[in-house]
């Protein structure tokens, strides 16, 4: 059964990997074979895994969680043979990372040359971005025909999708699905045009988007976005971050016209207040380094829309911005966009209920006999939610440090090696010093590569999908 | 009510001046003078604050805690008069920062050159971590006459104990103080008599044995406990460091000859073995730095037991050690010792059932109708327990973060700005770079040195007395 969904899963790759096949063939270029090669490599495996039909059907919670972890494992393997076979990426591990970092959509890169790649691979690697941000098993719940149970579209979904809780929009998980990838694309697209209105070329303009819509933030350019010096394309960039890490729900309940409900949310409020005001403050601390007001609140802006929604793009090289501006988008590279959007992090509706449990918390030493409810976007919250917001947040933090412990064995230091880890499993990308906007994460050991794509998997799956497979009672028959 | 129990700590602080005053007497130092002048300022205010008889006498749980947060603020504003009013330390905050960092038992300094100080300035400075390491109120507890309600006792203990949970050790909270400070006091006595013995003065075995009873960390010496070029007193001293990091109800349970139920505890093995995992990881990687296997591993023993203590004595400058040597000592600088021990940090046994909440986690997700039932000392771990480890750890954590941003307007570099907030919540005393062991903490500005103060007092009352403070809710009538 698991096998049959990872076999899909493949499948649905391999048409995916003709897409840079057409780009190469667009541009001539010979490495187009490669893409074709892993496709028919891919639908070979896919025809492999779902040769059997599955004997036993019932499923599990945990297969859910497994399909998922085994989907995203076995995509990146997959993904990372046109890079590897074509020799664009000498090494396997590096081309595994790439790819990890593009489906995870962090955006962390092993190349020293970005520029170099042919436009196949580039083309690729930001459209991992895409298939990566909305998820490729919703992309299988929407295009597939619908699977018999809902209970398993659903498992399926919850594991896949960012964020502690996911609504259905319409009862049915596949019309879900499809909405949500229709809202995707019609987004990605209007970036296209507006990038292409600005005279950024169509290349550009498309891949740019899909790191966008993703929150990936992989770029075809040394410099990221501040290669173009266009502050239209800076502002066009750093607005649509900011949309694509606001959750989707709220994209359809405006789709119905329900305006009102759509902003009476409480996370949306609170992300809109914490970019506002890490903008201030980072543009109030950075005020010198800039000739003018504009390009100061620009530069602040693009970063913490930036770095909250986890895309990863930079205008510019913040890792020189005093010690204040680093320490703010530290903490939004830990935070994180909004829940049901494709930013990864903690997210903020987490961090609003941490916040409101902490309060509770207070209240009741105040007056024991107090009622303890928290409500959030207008309705109480379970003590499971709770709970598990809590677990939740305590495996992010122990991941964090515990990855932290292994790449220190490299020897870096103390800001490249926390700041790596910070960005991975936040799916952010950049972090700072070695690893900031202007470097790159080439010079990791093995074992640290290893361990930070681990850490990019986990924060995409939101964790538990990736510790699972550690668990031995995993493994043990029912 | 509340007036009423500050003033009596604050008439019992006075008393405790007066040993400093002895030794300034018999080094003839003039400055004696000003324990005398502060000690009769103490006793003046203590006299007007416990002059009305209280009106209310009905007790919250709200009140414990308010009487702990004021009664450390009000002893570390009158224990800085000292250093200020003799011009030892010619700022006001910066004596305050150093009497809140000798109660908090955190040991970070603003002081750039200790060993200019007075003898009795350095007495009262290692006398403030004695008295600060099991509390001024079990102490008020131990030697006043029984309070009425046993209720208001365990309320204020409580609220002073470190540690997720307080034992009573036998049915009255009286007979429990005393019990503790007997076994503190024997304790850090036996510790002066074997540091005397291996050739120590006088002075120096007292208040290092001071700095060591209640993990506090301030040294006499710039080099701190490296000053001694004594193997015989570092083995002494991280011996004895890891002994007060242990959780007292062991000793009493091994003075009832229970040696089997003491070694069963859960806390105490994890915490053995982190300290062993961390001194052979670290005595692994610093090798190269040694001449002798005895030195690395009394090297790497020392600090780590040092900092998983929360006491802060060096050996040596351990911030010209590799990342992953310094990466272990951070993580042990955030956990901190055990419960009911004098150390602070998070506490082992925090750590111990955080992890165990996510392995249940996983549990559940493989095996969703499996019973929910976490043990910890061999007793299942209450919901609620539970609950206020996790909200702990999140306020923990945003304590931590919130800070980190604050003292980073000083423009500091990150490693210095967040290792000085880390060790600081976690009372451990240095930290890295420019706060590492050759540093201090003298260069940060009034506001950050406000902000660790704050800090240091909220990681040594487990954050809630203190943030209660802020709550608008505690300052309305019933």
């Amino acid at each position: 059964m698991i096998a049959r969904t990872v076999g899909l899963v493949i499948r649905i790759e391999a048409v995916l990997l003709l897409l840079p096949a057409v780009v190469g063939l667009l541009y001539g270029e010979h490495e187009t074979l490669y893409f074709l090669l892993t496709a028919a490599l891919a639908l070979g495996l896919s025809l492999l895994l779902t040769w059997k039909k599955p004997v036993n059907t019932v499923f599990y919670a945990r297969d859910g969680l497994l399909i998922v972890a085994f989907s995203w494992i076995a995509m990146s393997v997959l993904g990372a043979l046109p890079f590897y076979l074509s020799g664009e990426i000498p090494s396997f591990v590096d081309s595994f990372f790439e790819t990890v970092s593009g489906f995870t959509t962090t955006g962390s890169s092993i190349l020293t040359d970005v520029e170099s790649l042919s436009r196949g691979m580039l083309f690729w690697r930001s459209f991992t971005h895409w298939i990566g941000g909305m998820g490729i098993l919703v992309f299988a719940l929407a295009v597939l025909p619908a699977a018999k149970g809902e209970g398993r579209a659903m498992h399926i979904m919850r594991a896949e999708m960012p964020g502690p809780s996911i609504d259905k929009l319409v009862p049915k998980m596949r019309s879900t699905a499809l909405i949500l990838y229709a809202v995707y694309l019609v987004m990605t697209i209007i970036e296209i045009v507006l990038l292409l209105l600005g005279g950024m070329d169509l290349f550009d303009s498309v891949v740019n988007s899909f790191g966008t819509a993703g929150t990936g933030g992989f770029s075809v350019r040394a410099e990221s976005i501040g290669a173009y010096h266009s502050s239209y394309a800076e502002w066009v960039i750093g607005i649509f971050m900011l949309l694509f890490g606001i959750n989707f729900n709220i994209y359809y309940l405006i789709l119905l016209g329900k305006f009102k409900s759509a902003l009476k949310s409480q996370e949306l409020r609170w992300y809109l207040v914490i970019i506002a005001l890490a903008t201030g403050l980072i543009a109030f601390n950075v005020a010198h380094l800039f000739d003018s007001l504009d390009d100061t609140i620009r530069a602040a802006f693009f970063q913490v829309s930036s770095i909250i929604t986890t895309t990863g793009y930079a205008s510019l090289n913040y890792d020189v911005w005093p010690t204040f501006s680093k320490m703010v988008l530290i903490l939004l590279t830990a935070l994180g966009a909004c829940a049901g959007s494709t930013g990864g992090g903690l997210k903020v509706s987490r961090l609003v209920m941490l916040v409101k449990s902490i309060g509770q918390e207070i209240r009741a030493m105040i007056h024991p006999r107090a009622v303890k409810n928290i409500k959030f976007e207008g309705r109480p919250v379970s003590k499971m939610t709770l709970d598990e917001v809590m677990v939740f947040f305590a495996a992010y933090v122990l991941l964090l440090l515990g990855s932290m412990l292994v790449v220190a064995l490299d020897g870096f230091d103390l800001v490249s090696t926390s700041t790596a880890v910070l960005t991975c499993v936040g799916n952010v990308g950049p972090g700072l010093g070695m690893v900031g906007p202007a470097g790159n994460f080439s010079e990791f050991s093995i074992l640290s590569k290893l361990v930070l794509s681990f850490d990019m998997l986990a924060g995409r799956l939101e964790i538990f999908p990736m510790f699972i497979l550690f668990a031995p009672r995993t493994w043990k028959r029912n």
